[in-house]
């Protein structure tokens, strides 16, 4: 007996069209799919992971494509119990039947169970990411291979897997060029952070010069190398031929920085614009954040209100005053719904030398002059108590800044932008650049940085410069903000710290 | 005078209109939209760079947004000459003035300039990108920062950008996750290359242990890390959990390979999707590549003119039997309308073992027998001259291919994959992988790989292992494919290769 076609399939009863099914190795369906089905009683199979098994009966079965499980109902009466013992939390397991509307309360479908067959097993006494034992954030952290399997991390990860993708949704939409800026950099002199060596030289018999130095004419690439700290000069250099560009990348930090806002391996978006002033680019940014914070709410719903329900949880055992004023939801339409505060530095000093933490040296460093750098508590405080927004500060004084930001006809302030968000801190910096050669070459100057090594990067204020504008967002603290987590270490698949580096 | 709202603007002249505008900084439109207007006889401002300036009256202006320029109508009579002679390539301007109908061939509409701004000088003398020296492949390499200025470079460095937008789009409207793979990676254990050291360690006073070695606790990450060469392990880990991931990031390799397929730095994309076996994986990565490079087709029909315009130039000067033998845009489509032709490994050994060149001893590697690992040169054979379309290659002996592929029930032959393109050779390598630990952990072994330092990746195996596939597209070597370019170098913004990291 052979069947050539689908709908041969009518002819049949039941029972045969199943025996057919499985001739033909029925395709597995996705959970999400299933949930979202709008026809019942037909033949699905549906693979994934169990997440509990209850009364010998009632399996959640999960695959990863949405937070829901789809419950599937298991005939024990004919099942060998050999077969019931190995439902354990973490079997991969391959579950046939008929998509019926269920009975039970929290769900829609769930699938009537006629044949289950065991793909992988799960000891229970050795898998560690046990629901009952409710695991730590730092367990989780340590079994980041596994913690993904657990619906916040499953939850977080499909959050931010959307949120990238609603980044390059954003600027292509706009017609910006992605730009992949190198990882491996010949230049050093942008001076965000301490760099991490690259290197294919030995530590035992490393070449040497003449004059006992280490010779990296013999290395890889014939010159000292460094993983990248900000692709924002290469992308200055593309953004003054194609106008409008972003990278999207990994960038690095060898700062020995254990806080819950630092990772030495991070993802990072820059775009750079021609012809945009810092206007333009305080536009950009807050249009583009309000944009991908939107997107992932439309796309993410269920996975957004399971952060937002576990962030209240967490919060019960914090005192009041600790807690959020506001629900993970109504924080994001917050953001959507009003524009940033946009307060220059000068102001912004004179807001904080006269509040109240500030009179009553409750800061750690108390704001006396102007020229001062901002701490981190100073920028939770404006955006936090005074303003309860999101901030942009803008016109910093030059000598806090990088030496590619344009100076101000003050010639003691240059246009540089950070964006402060509540519960974050600094998420976006960014400038108007330096677009001229005098200017700029004389700041290199007295900061002493190599003129030669950035030969190509002058080159862009030599041929055809004009007034261009970018900025940089940390992708974690945005995902941070998103979901509702505290620990940049929570949002990102294996996170990069000091004294770690498993996986 | 003021004027608070736009629709004021109709009770003045057209003159009036005009410094209104100029009051109101009026805001540039882009060269792509002004050619692709509805209407004309308006004012507008557009900013770029002079492409080039003929009769001191016609200039073509490119601002990156897309590969055809805007002509500039400059009324030379009542322009000063010491503005006219800033006019040179390279220069970026602002020009203001009515978009009218163009009465010249070549172009829809032009803008009859009524003011011109000189923004940024470009000495004619210096600037090294002058189209009338039509400059080298190789010297566009050293002046990376610069070649993007060229039409060849903005088409090459558009379409990559598409096509990596449609990279995410496939993945992302089937409901695969997005993950970052960790770039720093304490795991050396893939062995699919030559890994590059990353150290916070001096060379000198490098701390050592007691015997003398390299002390790599007193390292950043507490141990030895390198850049990851695949972020397939850990991909595995998350595909085992969320059901279709992929990957879509940088990877390294410190081989000293000078050649026009190999980067030391280079962007892959590897999905890994559990429950998938080898054939599903082969569909995926056939329906792949159709669906991006259609995508492209799409939206980038101007730039990939051109660049069919320039290969076929560029092959006037070869010999006919070299040249391609089809134009690039019939070649994309040849693939997109022809189903990749799937042959294992032993027929492939049989066609090699009979055809021609082996017999006449051509090979460089003559192919004798069954086991042999295919060369370059016997990849292109099949896929250029026997087949003549894109060739899957399948079920490679074990002993050739990497240690986490499913052992097929032969006992000899794994179920590998790798996908060969005419003109690029392997452009995907896949598998289905060992989901059995047992198998898994005796092929570790056979081959000393060491199971402690990957017992995160053995986990997957003992906890809900199931079936699982997945592979590995260089990103480059689509882009040539799609570009028609020959050296991969010119296919990425800053290609980092032996002894080059500039920039």
């Amino acid at each position: 007996m052979t069947f050539q076609t689908n709908h041969l399939y009518l002819q049949f009863s039941h029972e045969t069209i199943f025996n057919i099914n499985y001739i033909h190795k029925m395709r597995h369906t996705k959970v999400k799919d299933l949930l979202n089905s709008t026809k019942t009683l037909h033949e699905v199979n549906a693979k994934g992971w169990v997440r509990t098994f209850r009364n010998n009966q009632f399996i959640a079965l999960n695959d990863g494509s949405t937070i829901d499980n789809i419950q599937c109902v298991v005939d024990f009466e004919n099942t060998p119990d050999e077969t019931l013992k190995r439902i354990t939390t973490g079997a991969a397991i391959s579950v046939t039947g008929t998509l019926v509307e269920s009975k039970g309360a929290g769900q829609k479908f769930e699938i009537q169970v006629a044949k289950l067959e065991i793909l992988g097993d799960s000891d229970a006494e050795k898998f560690p990411i046990q629901p009952k034992n409710k695991p730590s954030l730092d367990f989780l952290r340590e079994n980041a291979h596994l913690r993904v399997r657990t619906n916040m991390f499953g939850a977080i990860m499909r959050v931010r897997s959307v949120l990238s993708y609603a980044v390059h949704s954003y600027f292509q939409e706009k017609g910006f060029v992605y730009v992949n800026t190198p990882i491996i950099t010949g230049s050093d002199a942008e001076g965000a952070g301490e760099m991490f060596k690259v290197t294919a030289l030995p530590f035992d018999g490393t070449p040497r010069t003449e004059d006992g130095k280490v010779n990296y004419k013999e290395d890889f690439f014939g010159k000292e190398t460094n993983l990248t700290v900000s692709g924002q000069l290469e992308g200055e250099t593309f953004a003054m031929a194609l106008g409008q560009i972003y990278t999207f990348g990994p960038t690095f930090r060898a700062e020995n920085s254990n806080t819950s806002r630092h990772l030495a391996e991070f993802w990072m978006i820059e775009p750079e614009v021609a012809f945009n002033d810092l206007n333009d680019n305080m536009d950009l940014a807050e249009d583009f954040i309000q944009y991908v914070i939107k997107y992932t709410m439309d796309k993410c719903p269920e996975d957004l209100k399971f952060l937002e329900t576990r962030l209240l949880d967490e919060e019960k055992s914090k005192p009041v005053a600790e807690r959020s004023e506001m629900a993970l939801l109504d924080k994001l339409n917050f953001v959507l719904e009003n524009n940033f505060k946009r307060v220059s530095y000068t102001e912004a000093i004179d807001i904080l030398r006269e509040c109240t933490p500030n009179k009553k040296k409750k800061f750690n460093y108390i704001i006396n002059e102007w020229g001062a750098d901002l701490q981190s508590e100073h920028e939770r405080y404006l955006v936090e108590k005074h303003f309860k927004c999101p901030v942009i500060l803008f016109d910093y004084p030059a000598n806090i800044k990088a030496f590619y930001m344009r100076l101000n006809e003050d010639g003691k302030t240059v246009r540089a932008m950070d964006i402060l968000f509540p519960g974050i801190g600094e998420i976006v910096g960014g400038s108007q650049r330096e677009e001229r050669f005098d200017v700029l070459v004389e700041k290199m100057k007295a900061l002493g940085i190599d003129e030669e090594e950035l030969w190509w990067y002058l080159d862009t204020r030599k041929f055809g410069s004009a007034v261009h504008s970018g900025f940089g967002l940390g992708f974690e603290r945005l995902v941070l903000f998103v979901t509702g987590m505290t620990n940049i270490r929570d949002v990102i698949p294996f996170p990069r710290t000091p004294m770690n580096a498993e996986f």
